[in-house]
């Protein structure tokens, strides 16, 4: 039985209509109907093969919820008709080190949703069972589905670099992954600062939990953070002015990336090592991660604010999310 | 009572003799008898005035070991007659957040052994009790100079990182700092590379602990350690390919710089994010990490390989720290 699909057939292309056989379902497999799928700016880059991975035709799309429609045979985790989320990896060996420690994404056999595999802007879904994730009552689909890739890009550095509650955290960047970051910071009870070059975000910012708010186009507001912060969260994507970052950490701050930012970033090892400063990175998570981010993000409403656009529309939601007007997540509804 | 010293009169000078008045003895300071002084990379630096902070005439020396011989009115922590060591840092102001916590060095008020304040290139230098160590018996004075500065640099960043027993640890550079790295890393139980230009230091690093031996000139022996170590401890000061080496890192490692290396480092954030790995840094430590590190280094049998020579030839002895030909550290004898 194909499944009707939307797929970029080559690089960088406008995406059409695609049909596509999905073979047997595997024993730990499962098939999902896709009701939600948001859209990250990952897949703007596996469309435009900006990671040199892109296989096409590409079906985008690893931000799902849906409901199971099928189980392979050997499935026990999940149920038919069970509401389910799939973020951005969909498989991985299961024996290796790093899927022994939950950290999946590392494992070798990490297989992401939308590269080499067919994604979500899709009427159905394939992933192996363990990375369905069963979604807490009460979320409401359309606001879940972008907290499963974006949701964990954020949450998972605030844990692994062991940000606490009383910890002052800049999150820089306000936008699909910004605005997820300053509700989690809030809600881990820290005292978060935002920062965007664009000022009409302030009053969203504090919304949305950000104690502060700066300008960071204007240095003197840049300087005036100096030594304040002791995480601070990079979500955008230009590159800025590092070392007036660093200078804003207070001693064992870190200074982390999420956003896959092109340009090299350049540090002084002195001003590292003078206040025992970091600059460390992360990417999403692995699936005990991703259900406890889920569960606080329940807990604590924690939400993705979304614009929701019918799967037909696909291609005008993506220009949305490339030419950055997107506020804050596109989600293409089935 | 004036104290005899050698000074440098003004950057980069000789240092001459230099007799001075220390004033009188504050109530919690103590005297202590320099018998053995260490020569760190360090001293080279403010002599020369390369961090902009030197106060002319300047006397150099901050790896002290000697007897006490006066102690202020309210000083009760240290003995007169007792074997004391005396780092980089001399004094703190006691009382604020890093202080409290045992992380004098970030406190606004730490006071340098020998920047604003005369070293141990002299009869006898001053410090505030809490920042004089007494030394575990059995310790040779002249093994035991080096660690004050050297050993806690390389001690600190181990412990402040979490290196644990069963780390890969690759140490760069095999000189002053990196000869007493290794000998700590393998004593932690870890599996220690060294990394060196030499070639011919490889016998010497095998000895001191190092369980493999990397010529860090050969772009095809830094490859194939691509992902095997978990934490590399930077010793080195020259620019190296940094990109090479957090590729050689394992998910979650760290590259730590304990040198101040002058050139920015310039890194690849995704680099960095789809490994979750960190650069970092770290200098010396606090009072109760160098009295651990003190206790570890005599449990262990950890020691400094030493060249003593006289007081008098101080120069002499400096002229081998610049030309890099001490091995691996020059300390002076009174």
């Amino acid at each position: 039985m194909s499944i009707k699909a939307y797929a970029a057939m080559a690089a960088k292309e406008t995406l059409q209509r695609f049909e596509y056989d999905p073979g047997p379902l595997g024993p730990h497999e499962i098939e999902v109907a896709v009701e939600y799928c948001g859209i990250c700016h990952s897949d703007v880059h596996v469309i435009d093969n900006d990671w040199m991975n892109g296989v096409y035709p590409l079906v985008p799309g690893h931000e799902v919820v849906g409901k199971v429609t099928r189980i392979g045979e050997h499935v026990s985790y999940v149920k038919v008709g069970q509401r389910v989320g799939i973020g951005w990896q969909c498989n991985s060996c299961g024996t290796c080190e790093w899927c022994g420690i939950g950290e999946e994404p590392l494992c070798s056999q990490n297989q992401a949703t939308c590269v080499g595999h067919h994604g979500g802007f899709a009427q159905s879904v394939r992933a192996n069972e363990r990375f369905a994730f069963p979604l807490p009552e009460g979320m409401k689909s359309e606001n879940a589905a972008p907290l499963l890739c974006g949701g964990i890009t954020v949450y998972s550095p605030l844990r692994l670099y062991s940000v606490q509650p009383h910890h002052r955290v800049g999150v820089v960047g306000i936008g699909g992954l910004g605005h997820m970051a300053v509700q989690f910071a809030n809600a881990m009870g820290c005292e978060v600062t935002a920062f965007s070059t664009s000022a009409g975000k302030a009053d969203e910012a504090r919304r949305l939990g950000a104690h502060e708010f700066v300008v960071n186009t204007d240095p003197d507001a840049l300087k005036a953070q100096t030594g304040k912060l002791d995480f601070i969260l990079v979500t955008a994507f230009a590159p800025l002015d590092w070392s007036a970052y660093v200078a804003m950490l207070r001693p064992h701050g870190k200074l982390c990336f999420v956003g896959a930012v092109l340009q090299p970033v350049s540090v002084s090892a002195f001003d590292l090592l003078l206040g025992y400063k970091s600059i460390c990175g992360s990417a999403i998570g692995g699936r005990t991660l991703i259900t406890e981010m889920l569960d606080f993000a329940a807990r604590n409403d924690v939400q993705a604010m979304t614009e929701v656009m019918p799967m037909d529309r696909c291609n005008e939601a993506l220009a949305k999310v490339r030419n950055n007007t997107a506020r804050y997540r596109m989600v293409l509804k089935n």
